[in-house]
């Protein structure tokens, strides 16, 4: 069993509704159920009920989603999730990640990677530098994720890396770079928003990259009515699509 | 840079398709495009290049799908990836399984929970037992595995589990059993493949789970020509329904 | 070439909405890209564009989504398309429908049975019988659909029907009476919200009806831009589940 | 009710299998459940059961699936339905289209025109004019619609077109002549497999047309037993993306 304790990151779910709060012994938290004095939760259980709110550990999704403070596009978990095991990431990985953006990838990463991995990843807008470092400190272990606030295009301080991500508007200037800092047979992954830009990634891959997939995952949400079984109304449409590709090893003494 | 070794799983990929072989220096192995002989990659880096032919190291997806023996329905790699990081797994997390099956999802969890975590699976069939053994042995670590021989609704060994999956027919049965060794406010997930079984867990679980979500994964793959960009003709229209819900802490002193 | 009347419904078209309405002459139509004095354009072609404004003719989807008063849910034009189609019907044919709701589909139909075919809608509330009889008056032809004040459970007042949609909360109930009215061979269609709905229909269907199908259609948009192709960020998830199935012929003398 | 007679085209209904035949008096046809005697179900109504098979009139769906002879790539029903619709396809009615292909979009939209409408298809391929119109003679009325064999490069025969639809490769290079043969305000339909010919043909349509739209349709089945209810495991992930969008008056007096 596990304790809440003073200045925890919890998350209060509540009528279907998440919230993402630190327990600062002196406020309270106000639901349309009733009021939490924080005060009173330390002590307690993660999982007990206050008036019809439930205090919960977050998850990473919960993290993602309701904990993260988001100054850009995020890659939502579906994508993020299927990512870091598509990736096949295990402990002691040394993983690469171009650009952070909120840092909520590399948040996950470090955490397949844990306890004896690293994930070296790669800004070059100091604000989302900023902003992930800060994501990360609060719900992750910073020591397993260095943040470079640098253009790759400047060059990889690193290499022989397990596996490689970017999510960068045009992924095709970076193969290059890329391939050179990942070990044969590793898999590199990428994230874009068009078609147009899978058309122009796609090409430049070929050479360099084999076991080539283009995918894209949807996730469809039921209602809880038991006894009338249906799925939510609206769902989303588009995040993004997935490419993997897995670097062939070319012998250059050849 | 990683080198391939006698008696290693290696996945051999060729025109789109995926072989996975292991390495017996004698052996030779033939696909459309030319010959492998065996001997002649050992010691070569994953990754090279033989007469068209990629010999790749088995991620955890090349493994489900192409190296375990399956004995039944496999949980798909689209599943079982978002399955790992909902339930929100970690290093050194305890982690319970119930039905073992062809232990693909038990090879998973493992490597999630690696180096100092632990995954105890329960399965009642005693060839599903022996076989998920033998998959786990070839491609994991058993020392991460501890699979048992048994129905729960004989008991579980453990108790204070970090989550909890259960791939059963009728989860309804087994959910107060699993509300007790679970750790409050930890995850269960459940995987069943029709709507007429929600509608029997969802009940089922509303008095002591909450957070509850009830979805399915979609997965589209495209075609690899960039002036033709379209997805594949056929895709996979049904896997399974996933459930999600977190344990409510009860206070039995009450 | 069509010429826009005083008083006839049309569709402007701006900035990406629609709005329908009628050409009263005094009257002016705002929008974001300027004004439309409706006694201008009488006497013009359809299709002119008035201050990047364009007065459209209503299409069949445009009178569904922007024109008819909606007093309960609709059937989607991407169902209310495809079951006109999949019920195979032709101008001439006899068609019957239950429940009216806002009289959308009939209005569909009535269109595909003209110039010599009728639709017999049934209704059990008032308030929607009034409501769609406007509806068709003012966008159809009210001498295509005779609209019935009556729970069809008190019986049906025609018969021979070549075709039949049912649109009700418990249609296994009105299944032996919808077979008494339909030709042999003749197709039956079903709309239902819920998967429990359709496990209840389908065993009743079983015995008088073959060639059953249950689906479920979605419909997803793109974006316009050519230079970043890629779909809308959300789309509908559900509207609901179509079952057909196809009258046996069963000889009451064997 | 309707009887069978003599050379009909019928469906035989067995097992879940449709075939499209036709009832020749001296032939006998086969199934896995028994043999029907095609001279005895002259004369009896469609509907009729022989020995676990059912002998159905043929829809327009049937007729498209089972009973045209495709000698190329088909519009699906799913795809076809709406397009009939979503181009607003009234009685009296005259549409035009290019390409023919199996003539199995024709045959719809010359249903949906009669009794007094007409579609004039244009094809330049010969051997699919031949085909298109054996198909439309078998199990349509030849007399709604005009099969041209002629590449509409070289021009349009007729004008005043109330619906247009293009199925042909390049459809950016037609519409500058479709625009001149429709009427103002009336819809272009365009279907093309890839999406690279989507970013080819918007451009081309955006001074011309407005309320441009582009979507995919997708159709999920689902197995029959109430009582385990889920969707067919596999399902069909792309037929085509479907365009619309209507024309502009454009005064050249200006």
């Amino acid at each position: 069993m596990e304790y809440i304790k003073e200045n925890d990151y919890v998350i209060i779910y509540t009528s279907g509704k998440k919230y993402c709060i630190k327990v600062v012994p002196e406020k309270i938290f106000t639901t349309k159920t009733g009021v939490i004095k924080l005060s009173e939760i330390i002590g307690k259980p993660f999982g007990i009920e206050v008036n019809n709110n439930f205090v919960l550990k977050p998850t990473i999704e919960d993290i993602i989603l309701f904990g993260a403070i988001r100054d850009t596009q995020i890659i939502y978990p579906k994508d993020n999730f299927f990512i870091v095991s598509k990736l096949d990431i295990q402990h002691g990985f040394k993983v690469f990640e171009c650009g952070t953006g909120s840092g909520a990838l590399a948040l996950t990463l470090s955490r397949a990677v844990a306890p004896d991995g690293m994930v070296f990843t790669y800004e070059k807008d100091e604000k989302f530098v900023k902003n992930s470092k800060k994501n990360i400190e609060k719900f992750g272990d910073i020591n397993r994720v260095k943040i470079h606030f640098q253009d790759i295009k400047d060059g990889i301080d690193e290499k022989d890396f397990d596996a490689a991500f970017l999510d960068v508007k045009e992924p095709w200037e970076y193969l290059d770079i890329v391939y050179n800092i990942l070990k044969p047979s590793a898999m590199l992954g990428i994230i874009v928003p068009t078609v147009n830009q899978i058309s122009e990634v796609i090409p430049a891959m070929k050479s360099k990259f084999c076991d080539i997939e283009i995918m894209e995952l949807f996730q469809r949400y039921y209602k809880l009515n038991p006894y009338r079984m249906r799925p939510e109304d609206r769902m989303v449409g588009h995040t993004g699509y997935l490419i993997f590709g897995r670097k062939i090893f070319i012998n250059d003494n050849k």
